[in-house]
């Protein structure tokens, strides 16, 4: 009996986080964390869940481009879409007149990965299992299909992708088991947002030395003395041996990032994430090889896997920041994990946001099992915030984020507060206006 | 006197062109020619015009995106607009909920170009002149003020630009007096359409050959065997001197680019368009390499004056696209023409699809007045399609494109063009319905 698509509910969920200033930063002044939320239904009343994290104004478009891409999978048969979800990438990248709208970049690109992301979640409640296990269980030709390599070859081919994958064959049970025992470990970026005083981000930074954090990212790019002065605080809490990120949000040219690193140099930054535009490959060489030995991160806003492919081959990154919505869902972020692997790059996703924790975690827990084997130079963002709103919320035990266990993707928001926060009439909104 | 743009009308135009195949290539297989159409209109009454060129379905997501940006130019006097069109143009691409969304990328940038182009049609109308004409007629130093700096001035200094500016001062005069008389030479693409017979495309050339064109751009990239016995026959017809360009559409990989074009090289090729993904700048240097002397174009699905920054950096390109639309309007454009400039790359921009001829003439009339002084080749394309629906339509003379005359950017449709063909509901689809 097929059980096929048959209605898609969207939503546009905003949380009015910039009434705190948190998540603020150089770019990003006053984000109201959101969400284009999709929830797909079959004949038999199965539910999958995606969404797309936006910043507030302009999620109303990203549910304008996910009514546009439902008659794409309407009336597939969720069998047949979990037997060939390669094959429905390729469906939904490829209709040839939203393609123009892209292709594969932008608003079209992110509502491609709520679609994604949900046909994943209601393939994973199917058969039961949560995404990282489901993915863990493949074989690496199930795995390499699952991959669009037309504009990937050149950099790695799918057989060579499939040898990469069987070379962790034998390790993969005992890395299931380690994952379930001891989780994936976190680094927190809650400490350092440029809203906040001195006062708040020492007492926030010694809060999270006591949990047991390790690795610390501050925001920078607002002002350079004032980054100074923070980096200075936050090395002097932490002390030498804990590892120090930064993050300027893309704020600064190609020449500024080189300048202004040579400044932050001396609080022994691991990496500066974002120093400019996402887009600038060539722009983030330069910087790599001037400011070495700290590393360039950057992927949050990389709009696609060509992009990735480019900043690998030209060693513009030394660490790789995927994101599970704007990548357009598992098949692509899988192929961006391969070609890291590859070219010897560890891949540390980007996280925060609205359920980019609950998305990643299996993405991680996934590239250990299968992909990379290796926990060396790794590790997964993990903001404390909003997580309240899933059904089956992230669980970080010692630093670490520890497997999930509910079938799907984990994304799935509670009734309640899908309705509070629905904009613009659920109830944090409509007292508003 | 103030006078405030107080509205604006957002229109979703299509034409229903898929019916026909005008258009259609290996990528878009089936497009209908539309706009997101926006008329911003001030307190006296006064309209501007702007759209971008879609190809159907998702225009309304581009209409969508035009809401969400028109709060950012509500209110504006038109004056303050006109004297400070750098200074708009980063408060449209800046706003930080928006930015997310791309950044500088996909639909939100495409809507974006839709603005910026109607406050330049405003502004021109408010001047009485043509949008060439007044850019003509700007300093230097009002030129790179009209531009974002930002994340290029690591390929161009902004002092660089002015000078590069200056030099080509002494010879403007004479050189917009060429402009009136004699045009600004084209090419055409109409025979090379993929949908039509070999017998259509014989007979389309001759028509051509006898209309005076020199240069003839074919479709390549659905089969390679086809490929090849349409670009002998095209070069039986035009001559081993007129020019053939090719454009593949992005359909091939990297590799398959370098084995196809080694294939096709026996037909003389000037330049292979879009040979793979407009993202992969690494990807069109390898090509451009490999089968040098054929030369590698590309700039119409180019997101950003980042991306061409970084294609003339790797020396990928011997030609340079920019599109009209894709770009955010002549503030980006202009960027893009200078640094073109500088690396010494002929800039001839993309045309055709719906009103970019209209626009583009007057980019590359300042270009050869202002910035390039050269019509070495350079060539703008020319596409015979659709033109009726504009009031002031492109005016083509012994293949040259001559100067618009009409105050604006020429973009403006006829009110019953805009009705008939409005989506869905105008005569021209609501019978289809």
């Amino acid at each position: 009996m097929p059980d096929r698509i048959v209605k898609a509910v969207m939503r546009d969920i905003r949380f009015p986080t910039s009434r705190s200033l948190d998540g603020s930063d150089a770019m990003n002044k006053a984000p109201d964390y959101s969400a284009a939320y999709v929830t797909l239904i079959t004949e038999s009343g199965l539910q999958g869940d995606g969404l797309t994290f936006t910043i507030g104004r302009g999620t109303e478009i990203c549910v304008a481009a996910l009514d546009a891409l439902f008659p794409l999978v309407e009336g597939l048969d969720i069998d047949e879409v979990s037997g060939d979800l390669g094959g429905v990438w390729k469906r939904l990248t490829g209709d040839s007149q939203l393609r123009w709208l892209g292709p594969d970049k932008g608003v079209i690109h992110l509502a491609t990965a709520a679609i994604v992301n949900a046909l994943w979640d209601l393939a994973a409640k199917r058969l039961g299992k949560p995404v990282w296990r489901i993915l863990a269980d493949m074989s690496p030709k199930e795995t390499i299909a699952l991959v669009d390599w037309r504009y990937l070859r050149d950099a790695l081919d799918p057989g060579e992708a499939r040898e990469l994958l069987e070379e962790k064959m034998p390790g993969r049970a005992a890395r299931i088991a380690e994952m379930e025992a001891q989780g994936y470990p976190a680094y927190t970026t809650s400490a350092g947002w440029l809203g906040y005083s001195d006062d708040k981000v020492r007492t926030l930074v010694r809060a999270a030395m006591a949990e047991g954090w390790t690795h610390f990212k501050m925001k920078v790019g607002a002002d350079i003395e004032d980054d100074v002065r923070r980096a200075r605080l936050i090395r002097e809490e932490i002390g030498p041996d804990r590892k120090l990120m930064m993050d300027a949000n893309q704020v600064w040219g190609v020449e500024e990032s080189i300048a202004n690193m040579s400044r932050l140099a001396a609080f022994d930054p691991w990496w500066i994430e974002e120093p400019t535009s996402p887009d600038d490959v060539l722009g983030h060489a330069r910087i790599a090889r001037e400011i070495a030995p700290i590393n360039v991160a950057t992927g949050e806003h990389c709009q696609n896997a060509i992009m990735f492919k480019q900043l690998l081959q030209a060693n513009a990154i030394g660490f790789c920041q995927i994101d599970s919505c704007r990548l357009a869902g598992p098949n692509e972020i899988i192929g961006v994990l391969l070609m890291a692997e590859k070219f010897g790059v560890p891949v540390c996703p980007h996280a925060g946001g609205v359920g980019l924790c609950e998305y990643v975690q299996h993405i991680s827990i996934f590239d250990y099992i299968a992909v990379s084997g290796s926990l060396e130079n790794r590790v997964l963002e993990y903001v404390d915030h909003l997580h309240e709103h899933f059904v089956d919320p992230v669980v970080i035990r010692d630093g670490r984020y520890m497997p999930p266990q509910k079938p799907g993707y984990s994304i799935t928001m509670h009734d309640q507060s899908l309705a509070e926060y629905t904009f613009p009439d659920g109830a944090a909104w409509s007292g508003q206006n």
